[in-house]
């Protein structure tokens, strides 16, 4: 028998965080781009305010820039979906010198990227991020993919956008909702990995939620830095990058639960934003329950959340028992064991595997009677 | 502004080469493994000789192994059949940690790849290849990938296999014209690159043509060194990797223009491995007419494809304004001028993109008088 050895290299990219970005998009894609052709992938919602100055300055640089807008909403995160925009990329005769433009929040960075992934085993892309939780999460760390009707997120690839623009005026009309929902991962980045960041979100929050440009501005940077140094030192999520999970575990399962229930979480209808925030609480309550972390930095994240618009107790109406059957559920169908990130104090968390059903429980109820 | 530059690093596999090494993919599939969960993806003619070996093989190293059974031929590469997978590997309750076997040709191994590539947005994959045309070129580079209705090889992704295996004792049930198709490309690669491996090819063509083991695992072990050195240098085919493409550019015009013709090409029906010969021989005498290279070693490889079963002569039922039309087709499709690796020597091409159409014309119609 003979073998052969084989071994490859590295690469990079930038994220620029400010305001008014839109019209330099043009300008950075063609420096990207080695072919004249373009293409914008948008949502109907984003492309009412922002597709027409984004064609502007693609053409204005000299691109030949087309647009393919999807439906709004997390259906267009299909297979079907990007079936037809590899036909429109085709038709639109993008190369593998072409550069696609995601402008949007996660959904069509998510979608868009998975094209950009796949069309032609992979061509450049650049994603221009109109969401606070695109922003801050999505947009970084080069995770594309599509939904399976059976499980989100299934069909993906790790792909990284040759350029992030994370324009800090598109916020300005983002639905507070969704402002809410980005509001709640950066309380999580403050809690997993950043106490001065956790001081500022306590001590100055009417400027965040007053959307003043340069403290978003300030904010999201923060933000983009925390995730960039948890993805570089663990790029394909084989270890650190778990600590982003923090508040998801219990999250998702709060998610699904209520959305199969009453549709309500927090008191309002269901968000990603309220799950992870509550996921947060439940998952702090474990924490305190085992003695590793003290009820000061806990009831801090409580005032913090509470203080941006975020749920911090749990309507009764929610079937905690079927919220643990969906973890358990989870554990199963993946062969591992659940895991869990638990915070020590503002700014460190630890993983563990050894968390029993009733200590779930036992917070979640707690979180109830709040 | 402010901005935020993230940088990663790098991987590596081997490539096995050998008599019966069906037996040992199980330990070695087990290695690769984090979780006990694996699938084989196979087509239902390689299935026939090797899949009950190759499933006793997984799980007699322990590991719980599924298989997927596609039908034979190419309209399986298609995004349709990529779903069905996924939801099978879903049901089948693989996870990040599994690991995707594909047993098979080149449909299997760009089909089981891209699928491993995009499932859970990337899983380990083993390829074991069980025809030439793998063996020597479909499983070495990570090159993955389905079809478009109207693109070969549109959708898809570089995802490098945790371990290739190319067991030359499958070779012996391989149809005598697979056989052929995979030695047009043994051919190309001592062309482009191994005047070595030419000269013994034209010396002992012999124990090749009756696929002695051991004949089989030399020159495989040689030409999977010879792409392995090509893609190493250019693993996401930016320059290099386009020598790879000896023969290719006519090849695949003459392909096309065959199919919707009679069938035939050379006077058989059409195969990739025959127009690639046939391709092989037009661009080596375009070179010949530019004076890049002498007639002596264009006679040789004639000689060598001939004895090698591939046709060095062009029938006149073959339409060249056809032929000469789908490549300024594929050139104006993407934005590009239409490149060529010319020969300059036995082991030596290089890369042109100023073949004017009447040049190819001359080219093709002197194969047809020949």
């Amino acid at each position: 028998m003979q073998q052969v050895n084989i071994r490859f290299t590295s690469s990079g990219y930038v994220v620029r965080i400010g305001s008014n970005l839109l019209p330099r998009v043009g300008q950075e894609t063609r420096a990207i781009a080695r072919s004249p052709r373009a293409a914008v992938i948008t949502d109907a919602g984003v492309a009412a305010h922002y597709l027409d100055p984004l064609l502007a300055s693609l053409r204005g640089a000299g691109l030949q820039a087309e647009a393919a807008v999807v439906p709004a909403g997390e259906a267009s995160k299909s297979l079907t979906q990007a079936g037809e925009l590899y036909d429109r990329l085709l038709r639109a005769r993008l190369d593998r010198g072409s550069v696609v433009v995601a402008l949007g929040g996660g959904v069509v960075t998510d979608l868009a990227g998975f094209v950009a992934a796949t069309y032609m085993r992979g061509i450049a892309w650049v994603a221009v991020s109109t969401t606070l939780l695109g922003q801050v999460d999505a947009s970084v760390g080069g995770k594309t993919a599509v939904d399976h009707p059976r499980c989100k997120n299934l069909i993906g690839a790790f792909h990284q956008p040759s350029l992030v623009l994370a324009d800090v005026s598109t916020l300005a009309t983002l639905p507070d909702e969704e402002f809410r929902t980005g509001l709640a991962e950066v309380v999580k980045h403050a809690v997993i990995r950043d106490a001065q960041l956790f001081g500022l979100l306590e001590t100055r929050p009417d400027p965040i939620l007053g959307r003043d440009p340069d403290a978003l501005e300030d904010v999201v940077a923060r933000n983009v830095k925390i995730k960039a140094d948890v993805i570089m030192a663990d790029p394909h999520e084989s270890g650190l990058r778990r600590i982003l999970n923090y508040g998801h575990t219990v999250g998702h399962a709060l998610e699904s639960a209520a959305i199969e229930g009453s549709g309500k979480l927090g008191g309002a209808p269901v968000t990603h934003g309220r799950a992870v925030a509550l996921g947060m609480m439940a998952e702090a309550r474990i924490a305190l329950a085992r003695g590793l972390i003290g009820s000061a930095p806990v009831e801090r994240q409580r005032q913090v959340l509470k203080r941006f618009g975020l749920p911090v107790q749990l309507e009764a109406s929610v079937d905690l028992e079927r919220c643990l059957a969906l973890m358990q559920h989870d554990k199963k169908a993946l062969a591992g064991r659940l895991r869990f990130v638990l915070p020590e104090a503002i700014g460190a968390v630890r993983d563990v595997d050894d968390v029993a059903e009733d200590e779930i429980r036992q917070a979640l109820l707690s979180l109830t009677s709040d």
